[in-house]
């Protein structure tokens, strides 16, 4: 890769997503004793980061294949992106959806375009659906993380925050799949020359973690976590990049997310939603190791069932 | 009053108060079927426009006056921003406030530097608390809504939208004690040509709606809202003011209040207190009047109790 990849991906791209506000609060600052920018993809279109991703997968593939459309199987944000990219690019989008995921998100899928096709409530059977309507219709899977493109993609938040704030010393992402630390890291690799990227994951699942510990890609023991968009599973595609590229994951308590997340809806006055919360929870825990730094934090998303809520 | 008193206040209070960012949302748009400018309050300093007016309040007091300092009663957002704008301008602000107000909101006070002295929770013991300490103490009663400087102070914030949307054909406010609408209505008149400012008004609460009707002000029947930055009564300074200036009040059911409040929440992601959902609230209820109209919304304020949230 080459920082050229990047910028075509960004140019390529741009139409089709917002450019985020990045917010600052002197509150907050005061009481961690750095300097906080929030970059907030809470405000993206279709409320997360995901739609940066799902629109450079799809514009990276030929125009015969975008004929067929695309697949992927999720009942979290990336489904929204990924059909709303799809509509937004005028082909179709398969969307894999559990049976039991709640009519909520499905209407949010069907809102932006995506069709959606029920699975048992597994990994393998999701899959094996997916794999199926590839198969049958010719549409390509994208999958949510685990996918060069969609790495890519999802590294242009963290270049726009570093293009305004070309002298943070650190940038705190959420982990799940990995697919947006991955492009954060790839971002500061090129993007900046001193800035480091870490990671905050939830203790109730922490696959990313204990894999940089042994070296290779481990398996969630748990995902019991309020923090629902890191429960997935770290990729093939991701974790050698976070491997050479992140310097350090921390990891956080159910309360810590809770309360980091109440926090900022209570302070800054916008919805984020818990995973976005972890990425704050990690720097107010160590706060000692971020003390007067410049430190960049990704607000992931802002999809939050707002009849149901941890506080 | 000329256009200069307005300047010159926005000029006076500008470095004590954030010049908040105007949002829009193409999904509400299409909703409602107009374009929408939402004057985003919530993230004002203290959480609501209040510190406008406070601002403005203090600093036209004389250098004598203001080493007395400032006394007020309410419970509510004022209480809040004269104890910040008073910190801020280095006088000491005495905020009387019921016994049985919540905590949080006590803590809030002391957080900005107030001093709080509890009174019997009734209006006449509020009165007669504050003056009892403007007697005692020397300091200076400002009204949260009832006083012509704290008037032109919340002005400034139809001020900002104007300058930034000079096509605006509406304003939409909430009316609580009409220190907002009539502010904003006036900007109008000297910074446009042809806005109008309309109110949105709780039927719970619908004081304003009854005395441009009879002419003369009325007193609320019940106070029974959500709402509770809207549950204060009309006052002298202002009802003059809101009778020639503003066009038209619209008045919303609870569930409708709820139910704004709701969708900005969902659809902007952004935290909007009850009363500042009244003023969105009334143009989805009139979305006839607005059809392809330009409206802007004053979005008063973010300061929820979010563990006790009504949905």
């Amino acid at each position: 890769m080459t920082k050229e990849d990047f910028t075509n991906c960004y140019e390529r791209i741009r139409p089709y997503i917002h450019k985020t506000p990045i917010l600052t609060s002197s509150l907050l600052n005061k009481l961690v004793g750095t300097e906080l920018y929030f970059k907030c993809e809470n405000f993206q279109r279709a409320g997360a980061y995901k739609i940066r991703g799902a629109t450079n997968a799809i514009m990276q593939l030929s125009k015969a294949e975008q004929q067929n459309g695309v697949v992927t199987h999720s009942s979290g944000n990336f489904a929204q992106a990924l059909s709303l990219a799809a509509k937004n690019l005028n082909i179709k989008a398969y969307i894999v959806m559990p049976s039991n995921s709640p009519q909520v998100k499905k209407n949010a899928v069907l809102e932006y375009g995506g069709k959606i096709i029920e699975c048992e409530p597994n990994i393998k059977a999701r899959q094996d659906q997916a794999d199926q309507i590839a198969n049958d219709t010719g549409a390509t899977f994208i999958h949510p993380s685990n996918n060069l493109d969609v790495i890519i993609g999802q590294s242009t938040a963290g270049l726009e925050l570093l293009v305004e704030h070309s002298n943070l010393d650190f940038i705190m992402c959420p982990i799940g799949g990995g697919g947006l630390i991955s492009g954060t890291a790839l971002a500061a690799t090129y993007f900046s020359d001193h800035c480091k990227v870490f990671g905050g994951e939830p203790i109730e699942a922490d696959d990313a973690y204990r894999s940089l510990i042994s070296g290779k890609i481990e398996t969630n023991i748990t995902t019991n976590t309020i923090a629902d968009g890191l429960r997935t599973q770290l990729g093939s595609h991701n974790f050698p990049i976070i491997k050479e590229h992140v310097k350090q994951i921390i990891r956080v308590t159910e309360t810590e997310i809770i309360e980091a997340m109440q926090l900022i809806w209570e302070r800054m006055k916008i919805i984020i939603e818990p995973s976005s919360a972890v990425a704050f929870a990690a720097v107010l825990k160590e706060k000692e190791t971020f003390k007067n730094k410049k430190i960049g934090i990704i607000i992931s998303g802002g999809n939050v069932d707002v009849n149901n809520l941890p506080f």
